[in-house]
Protein backbone atom coordinates (compact mmCIF):
# COMPACT_ATOMS: atom_id res chain seq x y z
CA UNK A 1 0.00 0.00 0.00
CA UNK A 2 0.84 3.56 -0.76
CA UNK A 3 0.02 6.69 0.69
CA UNK A 4 -0.56 10.48 -1.12
CA UNK A 5 -1.78 13.37 -0.10
CA UNK A 6 -3.67 15.97 -1.67
CA UNK A 7 -3.73 19.56 -0.56
CA UNK A 8 -7.02 21.35 -2.34
CA UNK A 9 -6.67 25.48 -1.45
CA UNK A 10 -9.22 28.04 -3.23
CA UNK A 11 -7.20 30.15 -6.03
CA UNK A 12 -5.50 33.28 -5.13
CA UNK A 13 -8.80 35.66 -5.53
CA UNK A 14 -11.41 33.58 -5.19
CA UNK A 15 -13.71 34.83 -2.26
CA UNK A 16 -13.47 32.89 0.72
CA UNK A 17 -16.42 32.92 2.80
CA UNK A 18 -15.37 29.94 5.23
CA UNK A 19 -12.02 31.38 5.71
CA UNK A 20 -14.08 34.52 6.31
CA UNK A 21 -16.17 33.23 8.98
CA UNK A 22 -13.04 31.48 10.50
CA UNK A 23 -11.10 35.47 10.73
CA UNK A 24 -14.37 37.32 12.18
CA UNK A 25 -14.91 34.60 15.24
CA UNK A 26 -11.34 34.64 15.95
CA UNK A 27 -12.10 38.27 16.46
CA UNK A 28 -15.11 37.74 18.32
CA UNK A 29 -13.39 35.78 20.38
CA UNK A 30 -10.23 38.19 21.28
CA UNK A 31 -8.10 37.02 19.26
CA UNK A 32 -6.56 39.85 17.55
CA UNK A 33 -3.84 40.42 14.66
CA UNK A 34 -5.63 37.85 12.74
CA UNK A 35 -5.01 39.38 8.92
CA UNK A 36 -6.20 37.12 7.02
CA UNK A 37 -7.70 33.22 7.14
CA UNK A 38 -7.77 31.04 4.21
CA UNK A 39 -9.36 27.62 4.90
CA UNK A 40 -8.64 23.99 1.95
CA UNK A 41 -8.79 20.42 2.17
CA UNK A 42 -6.41 17.58 2.78
CA UNK A 43 -7.42 14.50 1.46
CA UNK A 44 -5.36 11.36 2.75
CA UNK A 45 -5.37 8.70 0.38
CA UNK A 46 -4.33 4.42 0.65
CA UNK A 47 -3.80 3.59 -2.43
CA UNK A 48 -2.61 0.01 -4.09
CA UNK A 49 1.05 -0.47 -4.35
CA UNK A 50 2.02 1.44 -8.14
CA UNK A 51 -0.34 4.11 -8.26
CA UNK A 52 1.15 6.77 -10.23
CA UNK A 53 1.10 10.54 -10.03
CA UNK A 54 -1.11 10.53 -13.41
CA UNK A 55 -3.57 8.51 -11.77
CA UNK A 56 -3.87 10.59 -8.81
CA UNK A 57 -3.43 13.36 -11.10
CA UNK A 58 -7.00 12.02 -12.80
CA UNK A 59 -8.34 11.88 -9.30
CA UNK A 60 -7.68 15.43 -8.51
CA UNK A 61 -9.29 16.59 -11.83
CA UNK A 62 -12.57 14.43 -12.07
CA UNK A 63 -13.57 14.74 -8.17
CA UNK A 64 -11.17 15.72 -6.04
CA UNK A 65 -10.47 19.50 -6.76
CA UNK A 66 -13.24 22.02 -8.50
CA UNK A 67 -9.76 23.06 -10.76
CA UNK A 68 -12.28 26.11 -11.66
CA UNK A 69 -11.92 27.60 -8.52
CA UNK A 70 -9.72 25.54 -6.72
CA UNK A 71 -5.94 24.55 -7.37
CA UNK A 72 -4.16 21.02 -5.83
CA UNK A 73 -0.66 19.94 -5.27
CA UNK A 74 -0.35 16.33 -4.73
CA UNK A 75 2.34 14.81 -2.13
CA UNK A 76 2.95 11.09 -2.56
CA UNK A 77 4.85 9.62 0.69
CA UNK A 78 8.03 7.70 -0.28
CA UNK B 1 3.41 39.61 9.34
CA UNK B 2 3.67 35.74 9.53
CA UNK B 3 2.15 32.57 8.44
CA UNK B 4 1.02 29.60 10.16
CA UNK B 5 -0.83 26.76 9.11
CA UNK B 6 -2.84 24.43 10.64
CA UNK B 7 -3.66 20.51 9.54
CA UNK B 8 -6.84 19.48 11.20
CA UNK B 9 -7.74 15.83 10.72
CA UNK B 10 -10.27 13.15 12.54
CA UNK B 11 -8.80 11.47 14.77
CA UNK B 12 -7.98 7.85 14.25
CA UNK B 13 -10.81 5.27 14.40
CA UNK B 14 -13.62 8.42 13.96
CA UNK B 15 -15.43 7.90 11.16
CA UNK B 16 -14.83 9.51 8.81
CA UNK B 17 -18.18 10.13 6.32
CA UNK B 18 -16.73 12.76 4.30
CA UNK B 19 -13.63 10.37 3.01
CA UNK B 20 -16.05 7.24 2.87
CA UNK B 21 -17.74 9.42 0.33
CA UNK B 22 -15.24 10.10 -1.73
CA UNK B 23 -13.47 6.78 -1.26
CA UNK B 24 -16.84 5.39 -3.00
CA UNK B 25 -17.09 7.94 -5.51
CA UNK B 26 -13.76 7.14 -6.85
CA UNK B 27 -14.80 3.58 -7.16
CA UNK B 28 -17.73 4.90 -9.51
CA UNK B 29 -15.41 6.47 -11.34
CA UNK B 30 -13.17 3.45 -12.35
CA UNK B 31 -10.75 3.97 -10.08
CA UNK B 32 -9.48 0.72 -8.22
CA UNK B 33 -7.12 0.73 -5.36
CA UNK B 34 -8.24 2.95 -3.57
CA UNK B 35 -7.97 1.18 0.08
CA UNK B 36 -9.12 3.79 2.34
CA UNK B 37 -9.59 8.38 1.93
CA UNK B 38 -9.79 10.82 5.18
CA UNK B 39 -10.36 14.09 4.69
CA UNK B 40 -9.38 17.19 6.84
CA UNK B 41 -8.72 20.66 6.87
CA UNK B 42 -6.19 23.39 6.59
CA UNK B 43 -6.45 26.44 7.74
CA UNK B 44 -4.02 29.07 6.54
CA UNK B 45 -3.13 32.15 9.43
CA UNK B 46 -1.75 35.26 8.14
CA UNK B 47 -1.17 36.77 11.83
CA UNK B 48 0.61 40.01 13.22
CA UNK B 49 4.39 39.50 13.63
CA UNK B 50 4.89 38.16 17.23
CA UNK B 51 1.90 35.87 17.49
CA UNK B 52 2.93 32.99 19.54
CA UNK B 53 2.47 29.49 19.13
CA UNK B 54 0.37 28.97 22.89
CA UNK B 55 -1.81 31.63 21.16
CA UNK B 56 -2.38 29.83 17.64
CA UNK B 57 -2.81 27.02 19.53
CA UNK B 58 -5.55 28.59 22.07
CA UNK B 59 -6.89 29.14 18.83
CA UNK B 60 -7.09 25.78 17.76
CA UNK B 61 -8.33 24.67 20.91
CA UNK B 62 -11.27 27.19 21.01
CA UNK B 63 -12.25 27.47 17.42
CA UNK B 64 -10.28 25.56 14.65
CA UNK B 65 -10.74 22.01 15.77
CA UNK B 66 -13.05 19.99 17.75
CA UNK B 67 -10.81 18.43 19.78
CA UNK B 68 -13.11 16.01 20.95
CA UNK B 69 -12.63 14.27 17.31
CA UNK B 70 -10.41 16.32 15.99
CA UNK B 71 -6.25 16.31 16.27
CA UNK B 72 -4.28 19.65 14.73
CA UNK B 73 -1.04 19.84 13.87
CA UNK B 74 0.47 24.14 13.66
CA UNK B 75 3.09 24.43 11.59
CA UNK B 76 4.68 28.34 11.53
CA UNK B 77 6.50 29.71 8.37
CA UNK B 78 9.68 31.03 9.45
Amino acid sequence: MMKAKVHVMLKEGVLDPQGEAVKHALGSLGFSGVENVRQGKVIELDLADGTTEDTITEMCEKLLANTVIESYRIEIAS
